[in-house]
């Protein structure tokens, strides 16, 4: 037994447990309420100069010439850079450097950066971009994903459009067809959400007296940032400081490089002073990632019992012009296309390829969204087809922990599947559901009622490092400091880092002061993605509070003068074993500790627990623990106009232990919503490379007035390897609402909607296509 | 004026200095000399287990199965690794990580390796070893890379089998040669040179009880090699520490990942026993890597007053099976290909290519070396053509600073190229060339004098991060901890380096404790290679030194109680100015300062002064900074046999500022002899793919019999930006030496030599093949 798990046993079988599982108040609460506290891109600077990027001015073009004079005459520009001004690699991405940083001879989306300016104020910046002339010879742009694929497409890339294509197999493809009674095979088209986070991508930095350099920017990963940097401007990583906290929203949208490179070369171009870039929405829409749009094909064979025997998928990627994660989102997707059950027969693929499309990138869900609709859809069709009970033919082909998956590997990790089922069919919307549709409001209105489950990974997937690294130091005052790199995007992760650590070092979440998002003053604890910031950050505080016990011991005993097994911790100090009288606090060891070892801060590690084998050309499947789910939801459909609303929402997720119920709502409740957006009304629209969309006037994401009634039951399947049994769930949250949207409005209307989202007009196309094909039916 | 010129000035400017410049003993000479420094690969430990690695069987096959069953088996076998057992990346390579850890469906090359063993002991792990069946099938190899370059050629890698190809234009190539009143066009082909290092590839590891990873390894870049481990195992870099010094030699050959990757893979499987690899020579042949083979085509046009007005090159590399830096080396080739003259039409361009013959590399002289031997060759054509002096031709060509280059830049630093020809041309050798020449031993016996002369860029090329850092540290015992990451490969830079921190804290070098190769106790400062480590180390602590410098002032001026301006650093102390009796040493500081700032360590960066813009699609050109050189050598053949000896070499290298003259010799002497084996001795021979020479039996390098007398004449350019005016000059001491080898037998026979190495054969075949010439035109 590690040492971690001893301490939680002790912890649990005591059940003293005084922070753990309680709605501790976000410790950033009343500074974001307030408005106190303020994000990277509210902050200015006396000296400050404003940067800005000029973007391309069509989807494909060839560079013939960049001249900057005009813009340099400018009385109030401090500098023009262009490509001919990085000293070191021009490119950036997380897996593939594609990107360049700034374009030296072609442009592949409207959002490629060609210039950079830097202007005493935002005005003179703008002016500047403008008087900056490029001479462009157009190309057609590749605006299709499966043409783009095709020999003889124009090549985006050296190597061609494809970008990546993975495969898992399993069993007998053709015997698993061959022994079917039903077979299902349906096309599903999803579409290019945006993240929609409050804070657009922006920053601000300094080339520092003694040339090092700070970057203020809200992030995902600010050690990767770094190293991105370092790439770009060829210098040393350890010069580099990045604050990549607070976040305005994330949701995968800052994962990848946003303005951190241009921001530093920026900076070492303006004498020292500060230089501050903060994008338009239209700018964040055009030149930020999105979700890869997918079309996905997917053919299901079952028996008559129920029994799911045969899964074909294929799928198509759009990344647009650069691959940032798209390798990695069309790996997951493959890897979830089965469904969290256990198919004895699948042959799955998918491609990621790019076209002029803008650039898509990480999102919750990465890549499970897309996929997650194909089977749940069958499913729904086969009880249809078989008369049984869609829940109870889902927990009959899901897996339990132990048992083989559609993958063909053993899931060793919990796995609550069947649980949230079971609540599904515990719950009163799921039991009345037949009242509930009764209750009409006009009888053009209908509603109906429908439930899916689904399954997430939880961390990255194999060949890709995840670790996870926490520090603790005492400090004078007697509190703990407690740094975690992952960043505070929103989730409230910071607020459970608290209390972990006041839990693990019987102290109260106040005396925890949590330092995130900070590169100089926290080890590398890989990025905030991958539902993994709870699992890892509060595995590496864990890891880290034995260490910092034996330090405080130590010093308690020598202090007290006893021997070290004599001392024990109790509440917010340490005492004689039995005598509570006999006793030092915090405060007090402080000093002897320094005086001792000149240090008062211990680490944590943690590395996440991996599958021994990578399922051969998968990109990295299986992971070892994902995160479960099932939605139960109402809608009602206006079949005079197609109009679609989300009643009621059931969420269930198996969430392993909930360490704070109130901050397990707040996600689950934003994920449903965001399902809710994705299935109902979000698209960025793009027609020849060009950005139809570009501003929250037509991209319309879900209000409080599209926000339905969400009750959420926590299933609690206790993650072993978890801190406290817990996993991580913010992407699942978001995941089987999607189908079960689609399903409801099936159950309401009688149509399938398999193009998302799923707008007024589709839905009412739709009725019209299932009424005529009624009508000559009959 | 920088902080660190202000420094330099006012020590020179009192002509003050007490270290640089004088020939003060390597600091590890002595441990070095008893044997009682033991490198890495001496070291045992009683629980230590030994590691071995499977090589491929073929040059180039696919590998259809492994089974490890019966080496499992083997009673004293601890594990069997293969390529399923990679947690992270199966791949490493310092641009492109191109090269498997452990090979899964293919092996390019004999040194590939396929699986990984430890076992109770040597014998045992190489038993196990043969017991790990693998099926392959064997495919037709690519042995040829103008052959590899060709369409439909089979590909060894997914994009083809042309690894790179740069280029370099100025001028107007067309219009050169229609100018030029002679031209000359040869081909050159030059040897796979081994490194031929004492110690071979090797080093042990360890999986600490607190899960951190030790790796011992003579490397040439601890923090890199730091990176590529954590990349194929998924660790978090921050938890490997890499101790790469000293090495038993390394010459770029170290500076690729050796046994890294396998040691902490071996490791992580060993349940915390170390383990230890240490390679056989023929296993180090093998699998190391070795000098590009080039075959370069030059045609150089010039008019009859001896100016160079037209070159044209075509420069084709082999790096065997992968690319490590092969890509670097064909742009440093095609960079220097013009030599250190002002050519205003060139065109030039270099393929690195994938083979089946082994892997290439780094290697000292990194790609000039190659090409030096064409521009030199044409100018003694040239000079005998026109009647010209050889020197005088050279000096008319060369660029002064401040002067265009081929390359069409203006050469802002140093130059030296003329004053170390003017040196040769002062030299007995050179005046006195005639007198020597006449005075044979046996008729047969014919002696020659040349010349040539050349240049090697210093540092990385544009596009790739250089930077360097120094920490100085206070010690208790009044000493100073310096710190800088670069390896000691053998070159003395730790003396060196010892010598710049004394000078600059005006201290004795005994006060000096110099830590280098440790990625825990020093900060990344780049690689040991680009005959960078002297001057940008020197820099870093010359950076350094005022932060300590200031840190001792505040704490003297604290104890003495007068104002911080009164301060004075003297000799070993700090004194109030001018009353040498009132002072504190700084052992008495350091309590003071730990008091203070519980730290009495400083830190020092320098970046490398680089030019403004890279010249398109060159890889990097230029370079800031070049080292330059004259040889001028005597040889005697042998007409009967060929056999030749190199008997006399002045070596004329423009250092910049001489640090250290006995380290400078030593540079200069290893440089040459290892010239002379590259010229007349030293190749590699692989046939089919196939390995012919194996071992020091039949590859043959200089021992002290084949040392020829060695002057050493250094000019000092003061190199502004360089510590003390010090430039690299590690790798041109092997350069220029090999054109005037080549033109010395030439002086000695009538008999040009283009293909290298010059044996007797070759040179015997050449005499022949002029004599039968001289036959027919008579």
């Amino acid at each position: 037994m590690s040492k971690h798990t001893e301490e939680i046993q002790k912890l649990k079988s005591k059940q003293q447990l005084k922070w753990v599982g309680k709605s501790v108040k976000r410790i950033d609460g009343p500074e974001k309420v307030t408005g106190e506290q303020k994000y990277k891109t509210d902050l200015k600077f006396p000296d400050m100069v404003w940067g800005k990027v000029l973007r391309a001015t069509y989807p494909y073009a060839k560079i013939r010439a960049i001249d900057t004079t005009k813009a340099e005459a400018h009385p109030e520009v401090v500098c023009v850079l262009t490509h001919k001004d990085i000293p070191g690699f021009n490119g950036f991405g997380i897996v593939t450097p594609d990107q360049p940083v700034l374009c030296e001879d072609i442009v592949r989306c409207t959002g490629d950066a060609v210039a950079l300016v830097a202007a005493e104020t935002m005005e003179a910046a703008e002016e500047a971009i403008k008087l900056i002339e490029v001479d462009y010879e157009p190309l057609d742009p590749v605006i299709d994903a499966e043409s783009a694929m095709i020999q003889g497409a124009p090549r985006l890339h050296p190597d061609g459009n494809i970008h990546s294509h993975v495969t898992i197999e399993n069993g007998d493809i053709e015997k698993g067809f061959e022994e079917a009674d039903y077979i299902f095979e349906n096309t599903f088209y999803s579409p290019r959400q945006m993240h929609a986070f409050i804070e657009t991508e922006g920053g601000w930095g300094i080339m520092e007296k003694d040339g090092s350099l700070t970057i203020h920017c809200p992030a995902q990963y600010g050690h990767r940032d770094k190293l991105q940097i370092a790439r770009a401007l060829a210098l040393n990583p350890e010069r580099i400081h990045v604050y990549s906290s607070p976040n305005g929203g994330g949701f995968g949208g800052k994962d990848e490089i946003t303005v951190q490179i241009y921001l530093a070369l920026l900076a070492m171009n303006t004498g020292g002073r500060p230089v501050k870039i903060h994008l338009s929405r239209e700018e964040s829409v055009i030149a930020g990632i999105k979700r890869h749009s997918f079309k996905v094909t997917v053919k299901t064979g079952a028996k008559k019992d129920g029994t799911l025997i045969a899964n074909k998928v294929r799928a198509v990627a759009d990344t647009g012009a650069y691959a940032s994660l798209g390798g990695a989102v069309t790996a997951l997707a493959v890897e979830h296309a089965s469904g969290p059950y256990k198919i004895p027969n699948v042959d799955m693929e998918g491609f990621c390829v790019y076209t002029n499309n803008g650039i898509a990138g990480a999102f919750r869900g990465f890549g499970v969204n897309q996929v997650c609709v194909g089977i749940e859809t069958h499913i729904d069709m086969l009880a249809e087809k078989t008369g049984l009970d869609p829940i109870e033919i889902r927990k009959k082909n899901a897996y339990r922990q132990g048992e083989l998956s559609s993958l063909g590997h053993v899931v060793g990790s919990s796995v609550g599947t069947i649980e949230t089922l079971e609540k599904a069919k515990e719950s009163d919307l799921w039991i009345n559901r037949d009242l509930y549709k009764s209750q009409g409001s006009e009888p053009w209105k209908k509603k109906g009622v429908a439930v899916a489950t689904s399954f997430h990974g939880v961390g990255m997937g194999l060949g890709t490092p995840d670790y996870g690294a926490a520090t603790i130091e005492l400090l004078e005052d007697g509190r703990f400091k407690v740094g975690v790199a992952i960043e505070e995007i929103g989730t409230g992760n910071g607020t459970v880092y608290a209390q972990v650590a006041a839990e693990v070092l019987r102290c109260n979440v106040d005396d925890i002061v949590v330092v995130q998002g900070d590169t100089k003053e926290t080890l590398d604890s890989g990025t905030i993605s991958a539902s993994r910031s709870t699992y890892t950050g509060g595995r590496a505080i864990a890891t880290a509070a034995p260490n910092m016990i034996s330090l405080l011991t130590e010093a308690a005993a020598e202090i007290l003068e006893v021997p070290n097994a004599d001392i024990e911790l109790a509440d917010n100090k340490l005492i004689v074993a039995g005598d509570e009288n006999s006793f030092v606090n915090y405060k007090q060891i402080y000093n002897k500790l320094y005086e001792k070892h000149q240090t008062t801060r211990v680490e944590g590690h943690f590395y996440l627990p991996r599958e021994k084998e990578e399922l051969k050309n998968s990109g990295g499947a299986p992971h070892h623990l994902y995160g479960y789910m099932t939605h139960v939801v109402m809608v009602e459909v206006d079949t005079l106009t197609g109009e679609t609303e989300v009643l009621h929402v059931v969420a269930i997720p198996d969430v392993g232990k909930v360490l704070n119920p109130q901050g397990l709502e707040g996600q689950s409740e934003g994920g449903a919503v965001m399902g809710i957006g994705y299935t109902l009304y979000e698209d960025t629209l793009i027609e020849g490379g060009y950005h139809k969309t570009k501003n929250f006037t037509d991209y319309i994401i879900p209000t409080i007035r599209e926000t339905p009634i969400i009750e959420t039951i926590p299933v609690e399947s206790n993650e072993e390897t978890g801190p406290f049994g817990a996993k991580g769930i913010a992407e699942v949250v978001m995941i089987p609402i999607i189908p079960a949207i689609m399903a409801a409005i099936y159950d309401a209307t009688g149509a399938r909607i398999n193009h998302l989202p799923a707008t007024p007009e589709r839905i009412y196309q739709a009725i019209q296509a299932t009424k005529k094909q009624t009508l000559v039916s009959r």
